[in-house]
């Protein structure tokens, strides 16, 4: 397994950094082959601009078609192309980061907005009044799994299903499904450790067993069944779920995970 | 009115550039206070890390903490001290932004992650096995109203009930919820406009006319009925919501929100 580790967290000496540092290890002396993007420590830009297009930024800037030109060109800056190149080597991405108000860090954001660029990971395969694009289950990353392994500082009812933060399976939606089920990616439930901020040393051998435990079966471990667009279950170009799919009862995201 | 425009876009001649300009005019003309958080324009510094807290900086690094004790010392970086006083300074807050993947831009999120910072924009208040603070629906910032002003590339069924990418309504949540009713805010109906991309200057008009009926009307709209923490809705601390308090077949997000 060729597993990229995308890690979002400005100190090493962290609980991220060490489930970071854990996974590298674990993976390695399993024979799986490791890379990581340790965003922090590239110095990630997380900010989208015309330079990140060069020549092919349009005046005014358009960053979708921009991207797009860019990509098909070649002419992306080194970062985005190396972060691409290495989405396409992986069969297993991981992530991991602290959950700041509900969602990823800025950097982690940043590297979502420049690499997964038009052409690359959305605008790909025909676009009609048949056809909304090869997406949400199929894309250029198709193939591959991507499993979240996210800190939180709150306390585990809190995101249950009553829970006043929301439940974390609709908080991780918009990066679940919509950044990876998006353009392809298998996504493996997450690995969510709740209380982060008052846990202690003592605290860790347990968290580290329970993360060896996932890092060792992502290969045997069932994604979460998002439902693939273009597959029968939504009507085509509304992309409206169709009628009576659904088990009695769920709205919302839950719709559009099957079973 | 003293409104606050955080505005997240890197072209000015773009939708997002005119909204915001036509957001600065029509409220001055109506009399209003108006300053601008041009996030793009100011460089704004998008990923938290050891340099916001100066002196305060833990070894290692303790975000949650660290950036509570330079705010109770007065250490925050000059940015961040910016833009605490112009949210105080505020009773209405207008974001405006592109949807890119489901979410606000990096350099928004960075503005959030460096600006609400602990004690400022949580932990705040009494947290015992009574009390969990003074959170959602109480806080720093109660007494100010927002409203976000979101352009999206994708169509408006496809981000309805039953819509591939998700009700509008639960993307925008994390942000609404959990990030601005949190420390208090009251938030209005979000403002926003679909198939963003594939709008012409012949669109425009009548995009104006409906923001600045928006604009003109923010007095008087009624923010979402989101659910206050300490007023009986919840089990202190477990914060669930009671049981029974819903409408029927309400789940997830939707039942955060009263009535």
């Amino acid at each position: 397994m060729k597993t990229l580790i995308v890690y979002a967290h400005p100190e090493p000496r962290s609980l991220n950094g060490s489930l970071k540092d854990l996974a590298v290890s674990t993976l390695r002396s399993a024979g799986h082959e490791v890379r990581v993007s340790d965003l922090y420590a590239m110095d990630w830009k997380a900010v989208v601009d015309a330079s990140d297009y060069g020549p092919e930024a349009s005046r005014p800037l358009k960053v979708p078609l921009d991207s797009g030109r860019a990509f098909e060109a070649g002419t992306l800056t080194p970062d985005v192309l190396a972060e691409q190149e290495k989405l396409l080597w992986a069969d297993m991405i991981v992530f991991q980061f602290p959950l700041w108000w509900y969602t990823m860090p800025a950097i982690l954001k940043g590297w979502v907005d420049r690499v997964f660029t038009y052409r690359f990971a959305y605008g790909v395969g025909e676009h009609s009044d048949t056809k909304y694009g090869e997406r949400y289950g199929e894309g250029t990353l198709a193939g591959r799994r991507a499993l979240l392994s996210v800190t939180v500082g709150g306390l585990e009812p809190h995101y249950a299903a009553r829970g006043i933060n929301g439940p974390i399976d609709d908080l991780l939606f918009p990066f679940q499904h919509g950044i990876l089920h998006y353009p392809g990616v298998e996504v493996l439930p997450p690995f969510v450790l709740y209380g982060a901020d008052r846990m202690t040393d003592e605290d860790f051998p347990d968290i580290a067993k329970a993360w060896e435990q996932r890092l060792l079966t992502l290969e045997s471990t069932e994604p979460i069944p998002f439902r693939r667009q273009n597959f029968g279950d939504y009507e085509i170009p509304s992309l409206q779920l169709k009628e009576g799919l659904e088990p009695a009862g769920r709205t919302g995201f839950g719709l559009h995970v099957r079973g």
